[in-house]
């Protein structure tokens, strides 16, 4: 027996979402003997197929099973067959809401030997925290349509920001930022044009800043951000956002650390009164999937992400290591291997390590 | 007496701006003997200068002046002396929206010799027009706040969308798209978590390519498309957006075209039932501002952007050949010219032309 057992609930998900979670398991195991560990894991099949089959995307038994694990590891969910925003909405996004996971954690790190689409940027330009807020502005789903399908149709779609939602996550925030050499951090919105929210979240940095002499803060419009991920990307050392914001700057910073492959997130609930997720950036990538073409190193840095939610950072690191290692390995060798065989070369650094 | 007489609105702005709008007049007066042309300008002083005299951004009987002009040409607008979002809702945001300039039209192009922040990126891969709705969305200021300054504060911003407004956003785009050799158009929105918004711009679109059928579409989320800038930009022909995501790629766009002193607008009113607005993407920079650095070269293609929705499409064609010479010229040399200096060199390079 294992000296802790941690209790797992695995959603694959559709498209490519199997293929990369099977890896982050296979990494999972090769780490946990290492550390005493043991993962109970429960599988189950949510997105396009059930849907397709039962028009469910979460039933509430379900949502009330998974409620009973310490953590959840998702692979990716949506599918052409189905309307555009029915497993978003109806699985991810509910997850993330009703788990209360506040803090959506994402890394944007550039690992050696990875190919930047950046002229002249080294490793050590590229290493940031994005904090980006997960459980309310326009991801709220708020809004509605008056008059459909005549000329006087209205679409509304309300962001809604609270004191409670914002300062929570501007908190973590600051934590985060206090914990890193450079304690810098960064608001990304764009409080000129939305006056409402953005004089919400400038306030609510400006006061919890105050308990947190030591970090620096500055402000940066999400329009010029996006610019600065490209230009200037050392700039940034934590970033906090909203949700939207964040969405949006992640995917560029995925990009710009080396591509949609390797990002990582978290979708955290930091008192534990929920099950915390874990998922890679990406998405389902369809075009893709059953091909065993997809990289699952983001699914395995998520499983990092995990461990170190879990309090389990020895093993987190052994992980980072391992992909470490393989990117630079992958950089001098650019050989080209499937899913499986990439999860297999991780697996092994995991276990080989001293 | 000029053949034709343009009756132009000025205004300088905040910060750099009325450093690149002097520019941007001297080329105009370079190329407009050239087309039996003269500019009647009048120039109106809004901005932080006034605001802090008067507490006045934009006095209606100033809006009922310009309304009386063919085109408005602004520098920037905004200083850190100004609480953020007075003057761009107030003075550029109220242009806009008094003004009717629902295309708010802004091309991202590689000039040959710039030097483009993303690696193995020659100046055919980013060529694209991106037609921003200038008029609604998140833009529209609608939402509130409650219970200001408790524990239970809540800030609302509301996405306005109108078949209307898309609708005639949407068609302007496909017209642009049918008249570019690649006729392709793809419409960025985030329609799997905004639904509403996402669902009628979808349906639009739809309904109004049917009218175009030689015009190919295609659909990209908003997160995907700030990646598909760095990594493949190409990907892009024509792109119809929303205000806010309009907003945050194109200074992405601005970036990756060699940055926010090449990137030019325009607010435009397509059937001229108000005048037009063509302002330099970039902001008052209020660092650089009275050093005469700022690069008016952006201002310079804004106004050429204006002369093209004036009807004087030969003179804007001057200007901008005008510029790509300059652009390979500094290219060549790297010499640091001041901001009259280039403004000289493009006057110069209009009134040499064949
Ligand atoms: C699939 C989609 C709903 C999701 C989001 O917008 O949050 C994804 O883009 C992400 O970033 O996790
Ligand atoms: C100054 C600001 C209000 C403006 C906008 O957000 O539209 C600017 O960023 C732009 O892109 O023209």
């Amino acid at each position: 027996m294992a000296a802790r057992t941690v209790k797992l609930a695995v959603i694959p998900g559709d498209g490519i979402g199997p293929e990369v979670v099977a890896e982050g398991l296979k990494v999972l195991s090769a780490v946990a003997p290492r550390h005493d560990l043991a993962f109970d894991t429960t599988t189950y099949e949510l997105g396009a197929k059930r849907w397709h089959a039962t028009g469910e995307t979460l039933p509430d038994a379900v949502e009330e099973e998974l409620r009973g694990h310490e953590a959840i590891f998702l692979g990716a969910v949506g599918d052409p067959s189905v309307p555009s925003g029915v497993l978003e909405r109806g699985l991810l996004l509910r997850l993330r809401f009703a788990f209360a996971h506040y803090v959506n954690l994402r890394p944007v790190r550039l690992y050696p030997g990875v190919t930047c689409p950046l002229a002249d940027t080294a490793p050590e330009d590229v290493d940031m925290l994005v904090v980006r807020e997960g459980t309310e502005g326009p991801y709220a789903g708020m809004g509605g349509v008056l008059r459909k399908g005549t000329p006087g149709e209205i679409a509304t779609q309300d962001s809604v920001n609270t004191r409670f939602g914002v300062e929570r996550v501007v908190r973590y925030a600051f934590e985060k930022a206090a914990a890193r050499p450079r304690r810098k951090l960064t608001l990304v919105h764009k409080d000129n044009v939305l006056t409402f929210a953005g004089e919400l979240w400038q306030r609510v940095v400006r006061e919890v800043g105050a308990e947190y002499p030591q970090v620096s803060v500055d402000y940066c419009h999400v329009d010029a951000a996006t610019m600065f991920f490209v230009t200037r990307p050392q700039r940034f050392d934590v970033v906090v956002t909203d949700n939207l914001f964040g969405d949006i700057i992640t995917d560029l910073g995925a990009a710009v650390a080396g591509g949609i492959g390797l990002a990582a997130s978290g979708n955290i609930n930091p008192e534990n009164a929920f099950p915390s997720m874990f998922e890679p950036v990406h998405g389902s990538a369809p075009d893709i999937a059953g091909q065993a073409k997809a990289d699952p190193t983001a699914t395995v840095l998520s499983a990092a992400i995990m461990l170190d939610h879990l309090g389990l950072g020895a093993a987190a690191r052994e992980i980072e290591n391992a992909v470490a290692d393989d990117l630079q390995a992958r950089a001098k060798d650019g050989w080209e291997r499937s899913t499986p065989q990439i999860g297999d070369d991780l697996a092994r650094r995991v276990a080989e390590q001293g």
